[in-house]
């Protein structure tokens, strides 16, 4: 694998829900058509495929699968939404394995009713549980911390350390970071966790959009590479620097980029891939 | 002074942006008959009125003055902005000065077109440029460590950590750190970093209000104590622990609230401050 150029596509990968008005046939389909060398199936776009079906299609497609977006949410005030939740996460291991996909991201969750040390426990004994059957069926499972902005309810991990931490703790091959520029971009300590992670070999994703100058909304108004004020170049270069030669994988949640066609939308996101990441 | 105990009103300041629609005459006088104990100004609500006929109505209201909000605002990736951000601050340090105000709240500044660590650094020449006439007229400074969601254009310096790293640099009297529940509560160093910062006897002020979830507008938003997920007295007595003595200051931005009867919205400012505070 490649190191740092991008003067091709071979690294780039591309989120279903980056382009969620699009089915996943239609999205397989397009990607390939365009180069894309790599998919992330978000669970929201099965439609009418079970994951084993999915898997096929992108096998066929011959773009690479990346990953299952997403496991987590494990806090929870109470026991039976706790419980619940390593459920789904167990199910959520076995579409990974259906469908052949190597890893999961989780978003840890957050509960606004407990302090955000409890529902850290929390997301640690969820993992605790649901870590023996990713090892089984070998897929991978990847932390990624959140903004801050988002410590009230999505996740309770809002930095590289803390995902470091929680990754160390458990000191699993199979548990690691997933590296989002959008969540991280602002922390001064953001070069020596990459590095760190990376040196412990738990650097297991790398996640590109912009962080848009006024965004409309904090959560679906994220920019194409290039259209905010994140850095992405040198973020890029410090996850590569780290060890990491996997994929950088486009995720944008965006209502404005959604309501556009997709096919132009698909070619601005090539075109600011090359540019910016 | 008191430490813990909220029984009485006597360590209790609000901030004329909680009561917007109030001009700042009206806002002392409702202040001062509810028992209000401190008023911090903010610079859009001088009105027609000078700085010191504020400092005059402020001191026969019997209401001690707190600090003026704000000043701050250092980077740019131009020259002539940063100069001008000079410029201001030490027009606001004169202002509090006339005022009889004892500090300035610092909101530091970042420029989405540079760098956090330029835009740091921007900080850093700004407040060696501005200490000096502040040290001359008694004013204290008070960096306010700003939520990462702030990261783009309000503040660089988003921790604890960094304003005391910033405070530290500096080892001057006249320059502390003022700790706003909204902005730190997420963060996992803040138990730690409160009592660094009252050790290095920095610890210049106290801000509460809540993080309302869901919020509809993550600046103009904020609830007041209790409707949110912030465990305020916790913070609260971290902060009274660390040493600090000084004012319990109600800092509320909320188009929702200043949409209402301002003396219903007091009463029930008050009444969460005995509750939650």
């Amino acid at each position: 694998m490649k190191h740092g150029s991008l003067t091709d596509l071979s690294r780039l990968c591309i989120h279903t829900i980056t382009t969620k008005p699009l089915d996943i046939e239609t999205a397989i389909d397009k990607y390939a058509a365009l180069g894309v060398s790599g998919i992330t199936v978000w669970r929201d776009a099965y439609g009418k495929f079970k994951p084993r079906q999915i898997g096929e299609m992108i096998r066929k497609s011959g773009i690479e699968p990346v990953s299952l977006c997403r496991g987590g949410f494990f806090p929870s005030v109470t026991r039976s939404n706790r419980e619940a939740a390593i459920a789904d996460n167990i199910a959520a291991i076995e579409e990974a394995n259906e469908m052949g996909m190597p890893l999961i991201v989780l978003v840890c969750g957050a509960d606004p009713g407990q302090s955000p040390e409890t529902s850290r426990d929390q997301i640690r004994d969820g993992i605790e549980a649901i870590l023996p059957r990713a090892a089984e069926l070998n897929v991978k499972l990847a932390i990624e911390p959140l903004h801050p902005v988002y410590a009230d309810t999505r996740s309770a991990v809002n930095t590289m350390k803390q995902a470091n931490d929680m990754a160390g703790y458990f000191n699993s091959p199979w548990l690691g970071v997933a590296v989002d520029v959008y969540h991280v971009w602002w922390d001064e300590d953001l070069q020596s966790e990459i590095i760190r992670c990376g040196q412990a070999n738990r650097l297991f994703a790398f996640h590109v959009c912009d962080w848009k100058v006024p965004a409309t909304d904090i959560l679906l108004d994220r920019g194409i590479m290039g259209e905010g004020c994140i850095d992405i170049r040198r973020i890029r270069q410090w996850v590569n620097q780290a060890g990491f030669n996997g994929f950088n994988e486009v995720e944008i949640f965006s209502e404005i980029h959604w309501k556009t066609n997709q096919d132009e939308y698909l070619k601005r996101i090539i075109e600011a891939y090359r540019l910016y990441v």
